[in-house]
């Protein structure tokens, strides 16, 4: 059910902005019904219940907010069909491709709901009094996570379900406890108002204050502009483009209160060969890139971009397996016609660099219309990349650019040139592992994920992942918004005195009543003082 | 010795700016020697030397980071009679204050070596691998923190050893495996210069690159603006003003690649009395408040700077003995003539402001000359502090402002009204705590630090202290400068799929060579894989 309307104090909210329409790309026709965007009002209102919200939402169990978590899965599970539906006719994804993220958006969640039911993530520390202490005594200091306040969550394009109204931002900020108001992809609106309405769902069904979450639609960039800078939102979660990204980042550091932002933008995930495992894997190493840099028509932000190949026989045999692929090739349907015409454009412009050339394109006819696209092989030189950085910036769709480095001296001087990235793949022999010691610590500082021998699409949602990077991957390197980390994002330290036991919050309390981990002068236990 | 020089690459260095002198606030006299500011082309070398120092240092095992770490306090105790004398020349801080700041320097510079060599800070995660998982096998995913980078640390002028050359800010960046390029305050330039010497001389002695630290010296402010954008230094540490910590964050946001910046900047630490503690307690919390908000000349940025009152008579007993204490008082001498300056004419603005009352001044004669100064205690109502919130801005000195609250909805319109601080006070009854629990949440959201029955001034240097708070006291309310959270501010999580045991560092290894606490699966365990 479908009203095309904000969602705000868990009610189909119409607002007074422009009207906008879903596409479907595959036809690029529109899609029924028309979507209302919110004015700067309903982004007043949103972030005033969120902050009433959160009086009660802040303080709310770890079970408690598992059980919302949990809800919020189920009801995803039960609408599953409809919102796969929705999605594939809005996003031209794949059926099978929204199956998959939609069990990865419910796991996430109960994820996060085991963390917070747990416990231990708010990490309690306690420092005992030691009032005999000379000259002076030790207070008793005691310090726990608490949420940050409301948080403004922008949907992705490419993970209409995974990474948007109900997805990894939405999950975690949540669970740290903190109101959520999303403001909805407009190329994904009917996925995202029946995302939004499971949420609210979800909210009333377990009792929780309305305004914990709400849904802003938008056919342009003023709602976004306003919630970002609306004084009650503490913090900003987005997923998307470099230049929207950065222009989200510049208001939030310009509030007369700057606030954290998240921002993750932008990845050519440079995937780097070695001559051992280039001779032994040539082959496979080129059917698996293949699947690597077009699964999801290219338009995963970990796509492998950058392909470094050494100048040999055994290059030529993966670069010869790639580009019949590519050759082989079918139209695909990207996410939008903006995206398709983008990715058009960026192409055009990179063909047309000196020193590029294109090693292959597909033989498909593209008069499918709307927004169909096919895979592209591009190839250039080590020198000409370390001339011309602008190669290597993020092209968003089926390319990748193989670039020929001459020596292991060259490939370190590409690898210190990169910019920051979310990944970065090494094939290599162990021995040739031990032998670039010096490139990994390179790559280290270039990216959140180091990947041996494999490939980076695919983002394992657990504990140890890092989906994040050093600017311009993301505005914030120390963060990661996948995983149970991603959690810290939307929390901070706060330290209590001197407090007597009946006000310390349960975390800290004496006896331990929550059973989990906390730091006592320095040692992690679980027992009760 | 001191030459008036920086120290790049472990060596005295001429610079080519201007000279300036340090001043004896007590008297108004220069000391010698001259110094010379660096040049923009000094703070290039040093952060070129930073980076190849890194190279190593990011690599140094916990225990060798300690014994550093160690060699540095050693070396400060070592030296604590020429600091001392120098400091208290410089800062006009008294000789037994800047003993007990000494003291604190090395203990906390000895925290962090045991928390680096027992490693577990490191957070690692294990997330092992699961061939068998269908419907895709899951990867063995392993993280760990690892240092950003050369950080750049601005020394502040009112610690001007425990937070400065030597102080928390660089002992948390070096302990987590960063270089160090400090900007000396030019305040305290010889206290500077030796405790640049000593640590250069701690690395040198450890065997450790030169390029680890550097100390630069700058007459005004283009070294430090040229430091937050040297492309190398991939974090900035400061303590100081709002004015100038903020032209910081802008520098640091508007880079090319923005960085991680941690200002401590400005706070009024409000110190809110309930009456039943008033009752009790008024002449002895009257005594110990004067005590706080005098300690150090006022010049803590933890001095207690607006006290809430009712309108009773407990808090004119409270008030009268605050104004005794102030009247009896002696002239102190301020840290420099521009802070005195500063003190004496945002007093002079305070008290022209309508609703602002003299309660007390000294009668002491000022003629002593300098940067000599005398308390003074105003007085406002709750009305007049809403409507001119101008009023709870810091003034840096020996000043408070008190102010009387009506009842109990006024107190909690007061304390919404606040901006971001690093501490908050509340006297109360246990009654009364948990009468006001939906005040001590409001507090929980403005301060990082929430003390009852107790004073702000004398921060404990301890795992679960959180000296930081929401802006303007600090940048990132995330974050802590004081305590082993500290440390967290200088790493970042890397993420490492699929590595070959040989590959890891030595924290994600299976036997788990370090013997730390890690993560695996989910579960907090130092046991071997």
């Amino acid at each position: 059910m479908l009203h095309g309307h904000s969602i705000l104090n868990g009610c189909s909210t119409p607002g007074n902005g422009p009207v906008f329409s879903a596409f479907n790309p595959a036809v690029g026709a529109p899609l029924e019904p028309l979507f209302h965007s919110a004015s700067v009002a309903d982004v007043d209102r949103a972030a005033q219940l969120a902050e009433q919200a959160f009086v009660v939402y802040s303080r709310v169990s770890g079970r408690d907010k598992a059980d919302f978590l949990r809800r919020i899965a189920e009801n995803i599970e039960i609408s599953a069909p409809e919102l796969i539906d929705r999605a594939h006719r809005e996003s031209g994804l794949t059926e099978k491709r929204l199956q998959v993220e939609t069990v990865r958006t419910a796991n996430q969640l109960r994820m996060f709901a085991q963390l917070v039911e747990e416990g231990s993530w708010v990490n309690a520390c306690i420092d005992l009094a030691q009032p005999d202490r000379t000259p002076l005594p030790r207070p008793d200091v005691r310090s726990v996570l608490r949420p940050l306040g409301p948080v403004a969550v922008f949907g992705a394009s490419n993970l209409p379900l995974a990474f948007s109204v109900a997805g990894g931002d939405t999950a975690s900020a949540l669970a740290a406890g903190n109101p959520v108001i999303v403001k909805a992809h407009p190329a994904h609106p009917g996925t995202s108002e029946l995302a939004g309405q499971i949420v609210a769902r979800s909210a009333s069904q377990c009792g929780l204050p309305a305004g914990v979450f709400a849904l802003l639609f938008d056919a342009g960039t003023e709602i976004g502009a306003a919630l970002v800078q609306q004084p009650l939102v503490k913090s900003v979660a987005f997923t998307g483009s470099l230049s929207a990204g950065k222009a989200l980042m510049d208001l939030a550091a310009t509030r007369p209160e700057p606030i954290p932002c998240y921002m993750e933008m932008s990845s050519t995930n440079p995937f780097i060969v070695l001559p051992e495992a280039l001779d032994t894997r040539a082959a496979q190493i080129g059917k698996d890139l293949y699947a690597s840099f077009t699964l999801n028509v290219g338009q995963f932000c970990t796509k492998p971009g950058l392909v470094f190949l050494p100048h040999d026989h055994s290059a030529d045999v993966l670069i010869a397996v790639l580009a019949a692929q590519v050759e082989a090739a079918d139209t695909s349907v990207m996410l939008t016609e903006g995206i398709c015409r983008n990715y058009s454009s960026t192409l055009t412009a990179r063909t047309g660099h000196n020193g590029v050339e294109v090693i292959a394109r597909s033989n498909a006819s593209n008069e499918s219309g709307g927004a169909s696209i096919t895979p592209t092989l591009l190839q250039t030189d080590g020198t000409d990349l370390l001339n011309a950085p602008e190669l290597a910036k993020e092209v968003f769709g089926p390319a990748t650019l193989i670039v020929r480095y001459t020596d292991r001296e060259e490939l370190l001087a590409l690898a210190r040139a990169l910019e920051g990235q979310l990944t970065a793949t090494l094939h290599a022999s162990e021995a040739e592992l031990a032998a670039h010691a010096d490139l990994v610590a390179i790559l280290e500082r270039k990216a959140g994920r180091l990947i041996v021998n494999g490939y980076p699409t695919g983002v394992e949602v657990c504990h140890a992942m890092v989906h994040g990077g050093p600017y311009p991957a993301t505005s914030d390197s120390r963060t990661t918004s996948v995983g149970t980390l991603a959690i810290h994002r939307f929390a901070r330290p706060v330290c209590y005195q001197n407090f007597p036991q009946s006000a310390l919050p349960d975390e800290l309390k004496n006896p331990n009543p929550l059973g989990i981990w906390r730091t006592v002068d320095g040692t992690l236990t679980r027992d009760p003082l």
